[in-house]
């Protein structure tokens, strides 16, 4: 059953409604299979208009869909018009990104005379959309990465048809935004199959879609437990497809001695302030901050604890989330190894959530896996390091992350060197300055580390390259000119 | 335990010797993450050297290297010349991709001013080599798919060690052609760790270097079922790792109707020659061959048998892959729905394998699974269709194939669409003239198509695009100039 509930107050609002049945799942699926031949052979300009026509949409119907969003997630205004405002940008940016022909590009070699290995026929590398997408919806981003989100926009820019799931948290703004998408592609002159929807709380809902044999890829933002299941369903069908899974990332900082000494206090209420953003709802939101031991560090830690204790992050995305986060600041707590520095007890599952932060030596740290899993939300570890070795342990025991920051690798010097290698061996993204929260929508954008931050560590869900996820390389040998010629996929 | 032995009478040459043990594979896993930093940190020059002097050397031991492939693998000494020209020109590729930036490349976004979304940091998106690549050696194809064949060449060019699996079926030729290159590896001033070789018949060796915590990828050509034992074990690690399998394919053939009228009887004789080359041992040899009803194909199908019925195969690589090509004959002759048309019964395992060519209905093809699997061997089935719609579901039936060749689409129509449409849904390379035997080396080559011709479809493992399987995208977020500026990867 789904049911739209109000983030602060917890309050059922309206009637509840049953989720998507496996007839209407399997329906949804056909329909986007029918749609997925003419969608393929569609070109830049078409393809373009679509996106462009979404996210005109969306700004049409943005004071509706931000007050819904609102009132589903408890994330407020400022941050929700902002998050619309960044769904529209990336619509559009991957409009652009069509336009300029990225989809549609071809490798073409021409014949050489002779015998092999010199010699060889023409070959014209064309990239063929995979077909139908499902599309799973994140709870954290209702705009950017749900419905008509990044997953979804570049699924579209590539040719794909997208069976979108609504995630369960915002479930009338899913619905929303989902008819808002399906009257564009019908204003557009597509087949409805193009953009496709279906809703559920329950995994089997996602284990339907996922095992549907038209689906020939799946795009998923959400928990690691979540995604480790669809992604074993996805590779044991009769046919694997690849899952495109973000699992979440500790997304450990480091903070360097020379960002220490030169702009401790002021990098601490920086951090403090990431660690709180969207009460630590973000996948990149820092979970780990490593801190060399010493006076430096001792002051450092001290000011992050002391701008922590008087922030105040709002109400968590849904009470599952909220009860998650208590569970895991709880085991943080019930580890004798720690040491809280910011904990206030006082409250409950119906207060606000409040900010936690400890602290713990590195050999503690390394020597328990179970400190190295994510607490989604406002919550952190200060990690004391001895030596540059001990910051390259750390690193490598959390193991893949989406991010790792820098903080004071400025300047050049062996450990610099050593700790940017490792950075780039855990992580998808190395900061040098700035917080990890906040991703660019770019064309160097790179939203997806090592196993368990990303299934496909590869590929981005964030930036164009994440197109690339659904577009597959095939070679024409000795292709026939009207096939050449054609500017779609050859169809 | 290893044995060289003379594929051409089977007698066994020199002693036996044990293979690789558990802890001679841990070492050279070992040696190579011990060399990996470094070798990431190789210019462009410096690999392009490497790989010239690989293939400046296989050549002047040519000689030797051949005439012992020859005698492990009964391929004949033109074929095997020809596939170390392949060989050393595919090394020499790589060094020019090396050569032109590509392992180098970066996207550069300067930073925007103002607020997201525009709004954004400076963003470089570089490449990373992975680390060690395991790398699994083919038996049809001693040199161009074994020891320093693409997976190597690519491995190496991408910047990463690479611990070689000798195949047991040419086990003299992998020990002579490593030595070689551990030589050059010395000579180049590299760590021996860059390049590793184990050996071994038992699947523990494989599964050990699979398992193994510093293996970074897998590159596998071979059986299915081995293939998919292996995918399994990278992918349930405790950190999965990308596996590069590819793991055979029936390489559908279709002879339209204009093609059929004409030039049926010449392109009958250019297909027996493509079904028989190697003895069949070609990982796109075509085993299906689809042929409309008619008299048409009726007088192409007869000249077909024909041609085949002339030809001899030499022997084959092993006594293993020929029962199993003896297997599979016996199971389609106890099939009654198909009836024979090229059977030379007698021989047995002593001899020189023989053609095998049957017919079959569509209907029946389609109905019976066991039909859509690969023979590996100088067999097919010619598949008679009855319309458009047959043909299509055939090669759906047939599912994931490295190739789909469509003989006479060079005219357009509507049938031609479709058949493209599905052809390219269904396969990595689609030929409109020539035949799949053969790959050229070149960078809009594809050699991998949907599964199971290919556990990743999305990459090749023949061409220059070869080289993305081992460079993973990393974003650095405003890094420091002196990282910028560095030519080889930040480390």
């Amino acid at each position: 059953m789904l049911q739209s509930i109000d983030a602060r107050s917890g309050t059922p609002i309206g009637e509840h409604w049953p989720e998507s049945n496996l007839a209407q799942i399997a329906e949804a699926v056909d329909a986007a299979e029918a749609a997925a031949g003419d969608f393929a052979s569609t070109s830049a300009p078409q393809r373009a208009a679509l996106l462009r026509a979404l996210a005109a949409e969306l700004e049409a119907d943005r004071e509706a869909l931000v007050a819904l969003a609102d009132r589903e997630t408890g994330l407020g205004l400022p941050r929700l018009n902002g998050e619309l405002d960044r769904t529209t940008f990336q619509l559009r940016g991957f409009a652009g990104v069509v336009e300029r022909g990225v989809a549609h590009e071809r490798i073409d070699d021409a014949a050489v005379a002779g015998p092999p290995p010199a010699g060889r026929p023409r070959l014209t590398r064309v990239r063929v959309p995979v077909g139908p997408v499902a599309m799973f919806s994140a709870s954290n981003f209702p705009f950017a990465f749900s419905v008509l989100g990044g997953d979804t926009a570049s699924a579209l820019a590539a040719g794909c048809p997208v069976v979108v799931k609504g995630h369960p948290a915002h479930p009338e703004l899913s619905r929303r935004t989902a008819a808002l998408a399906s009257r564009v592609v019908a204003q557009q002159g597509l087949p409805p199959g193009v953009f496709q929807f279906v809703e559920g709380a329950s995994i089997e809902v996602g284990v339907a879609l996922t095992k549907a044999p038209a689906v020939a890829a799946v795009a998923f933002t959400g928990s690691y437990k979540g995604g480790i299941a669809l992604a074993k369903i996805a590779a044991q069908r009769p046919r694997p497809i690849p899952f495109y899974g973000e699992l979440g990332s500790v997304n450990p900082l480091l903070v360097l001695p020379p960002a220490l000494e030169s702009k401790g206090a002021e990098l601490a209420a920086t951090l403090a302030s990431s660690i709180c953003l969207g009460a630590g709802q973000f996948c990149t939101s820092p979970g780990v901050i490593v801190v060399a031991e010493g006076s430096a560090g001792d002051a450092f830690t001290a000011a992050l604890a002391t701008a922590l204790k008087d922030m105040q992050p709002h109400a968590m995305l849904s009470p599952g989330i909220r009860a998650t986060f208590d569970r895991g600041v709880a085991q943080w707590r019930a580890t004798p190894q720690i040491k809280p520095l910011v904990d206030a007890r006082d409250g409950g599952p119906a207060t606000l959530p409040r900010p936690f932060l400890a602290e713990v030596t590195a050999e503690d740290f390394i020597a328990n896996s179970a400190l190295h899993e994510e607490v989604f939300g406002s919550a952190a570890l200060v990690v004391r390091v001895a030596s540059t070795d001990q910051a390259v342990q750390v690193l490598k025991c959390i193991g893949g992350s989406l991010t790792v920051t820098l903080w004071g690798a400025e300047v050049q010097s062996d450990e610099a060197h050593r700790l940017v290698r490792v950075a780039t061996q855990v992580a998808g993204r190395v900061l040098f300055s700035g917080v990890p929260t906040g991703v660019a929508v770019t064309a160097a954008q790179h939203h997806g580390g090592p196993f368990p931050a990303s299934t496909q560590p590869f590929t981005t869900s964030v930036g164009y390259a994440a197109l690339d996820r659904f577009l597959r390389p095939v070679a024409l040998q000795d292709a026939p000119q009207w096939m050449v010629d054609r500017q779609g996929v050859p169809a």
